[in-house]
């Protein structure tokens, strides 16, 4: 197993990468190719020392693409830079999969570009797998396609049922559309058509599903349009982070709370752990021949080091090839 | 102040509209119109026993539109439901404002329809008050109009700010627009026409907000499409409830975090004060003339209550005038 990681993207690159890089190789015995400035690399795996397993090398790329930039022209002004090059190790056949944390945009384009789509895909889609009260959930698209059209999100469904299927051993996966009430008649004329493809599909398609049903566990992929699912993404996300720090707040208010907080620190700790996107790896971007695997921007090595694990299940268990099969029924 | 209220609407209606009713009229001394089934109104009140303020009245609607019927048609077709009834107690001037929880899109379609819209408005628009890591914000638009134009937005944005301004005393308003990406050129051919209004525009426009900013409190007025906003809406609600029960579970687990969660419960309970919806009323529905509040559907008394108050405070704030002012400019 041979996987590529962007060294260069992501708000804590290179370092973060490559540490969580080297705890891959070491962990599982991957042989990793870290993609991005060679002078720099060497310096940040010479800091780690003779311990730097043998099964990490470097691939140089002169140019790094910053997380902010647009993602189509960079990824075709800057030819050299890590996204493109991981890209095209991606391409050559050089690496089995690719991980990057950084732009999410130019990765989707770079690799795409460079890859092509699965046969009988239209439009690649990013998967975001989150726990729930029950399973974990796979909503797919959060980013990829912020103007879809209905089959698109047909696809998405399919390609997030092959994921819950393959990836996560779900045998009955039920699928949802993220849409603004239950009845089939709610919602945009876009969202009538998307369910009305869903409904005449092979999938278990169960209906609409609110905003309020996301984190319940009774579906086990949502489809949503990429606009609506990356300020899911990222709502979720920043008020996990806002209703600690207002429960921070409170619990200073007070000795007794005070007491109570420490008391029931491991509790806290684990619900941070239980809801830690790191845990779960970075997001499967699907639709594109060859694995790709985009990390959040805020990595932490432990992310990286499982979004590699990941990737190198995703090319295991031949996910692609399921999602083609899937697709050409 | 004359204030009516949809005894019908909401999941726990009657009884809980009821209650929040009698508390609004005896804290605040409104009169208060409980518009609904006669006979079930009366029984209700009639266990409340004598202590029933005198202030409140009865007006009987004999039909009532449930929570998940299409919005239009049930307006159309129930002629004499609570929600038609309260629209008209408010267009032949009755009362001052109408309070409902029940069927939003029904409540938006009747009331615009008996009222009409505001001078130069062109679309209502149901505004969110939340906290966040600072001051309150209000997100607009959060289900009325699900297809917006672009100007549509850009006259929430003016909405919003009038709302802040009026209702919230917000000196300096920062009005944000919801989208994928910070920067402008970010998101669909829309939302950059979007930003170019707004940009272009009388307000303190500070640019685009992504989803993570949404609780950061950094702006004071946030735009979105419907459609995207009532899933911010629907999904942060249960998203809350999803991390209470998380760290239920967790806290549960062993004997001192038990402990721990018994001395916290003062700071668990004020923060779920914080975040109760029920503390700040319920949405009020910008741009048609006469003031309409819509209560959440799950509300309790108190929720009732609360915006009850909030409607009154519209009224006497003369927010509408101050919309309307700000849309001619």
């Amino acid at each position: 197993m041979r996987i590529a990681i962007d060294a260069m993207g992501g708000d804590k690159a290179p370092y973060i990468n490559i540490e969580g890089a080297v705890m891959a190789a070491r962990e599982f015995g991957y042989d990793i190719v870290l993609v991005g400035n060679n002078t720099i690399i060497q310096q940040e795996l010479f800091k780690k020392g003779v311990n730097a397993p043998k099964s990490i090398s470097v691939c140089h790329a002169s140019e790094v693409i910053s997380m902010d930039e647009p993602a189509a022209l960079s990824v075709r002004r800057k030819r050299d830079s890590s996204i493109n090059v991981g890209a095209r190790l991606l391409r050559d056949g050089k690496v089995d999969a690719f991980v990057s944390a950084g732009n999410t945009g130019a990765v989707v384009c770079a690799v795409a570009l460079r890859m092509g789509l699965l046969k009988g895909v239209y439009r690649p889609g990013i998967s975001m797998i989150y726990p729930t009260l029950k399973d974990l959930c796979v909503l797919i698209d959060v980013g990829a396609n912020i103007s879809p059209k209905p089959e698109h999100l047909l696809q998405y469904g399919i390609m997030g049922d092959a994921l819950q299927r393959h990836l996560l051993n779900k045998k009955v996966v039920k699928v949802g559309l993220l849409n603004v009430g239950g009845e089939e008649a709610k919602g945009t004329d876009f969202m009538k058509e998307t369910h009305r493809l869903l409904n005449s599909s092979v999938l278990k398609f169960i209906g609409n599903v609110e905003g309020g049903d996301i984190y319940t566990g009774e579906y086990d992929v949502i489809v949503c349009d990429g606009f609506v699912g990356n300020v899911v993404l990222k709502v979720s996300e920043s008020l996990a982070h806002t209703l600690a720090i207002f429960l921070k707040r409170k619990l200073k208010e007070g000795i007794m709370t005070q007491i109570g907080a420490l008391l029931s620190m491991p509790a806290f700790n684990a619900l941070k752990k239980e809801i830690d996107y790191s845990e779960y790896g970075g997001a499967p971007l699907l639709g594109v021949s060859g694995v790709t695997i985009i990390g959040h921007g805020g990595s932490s090595a432990k992310a990286i080091k499982n979004a590699i694990k990941e990737a190198a299940e995703f090319v295991e268990l031949q996910i692609n090839q399921h999602i083609m099969d899937a697709i050409a029924l």
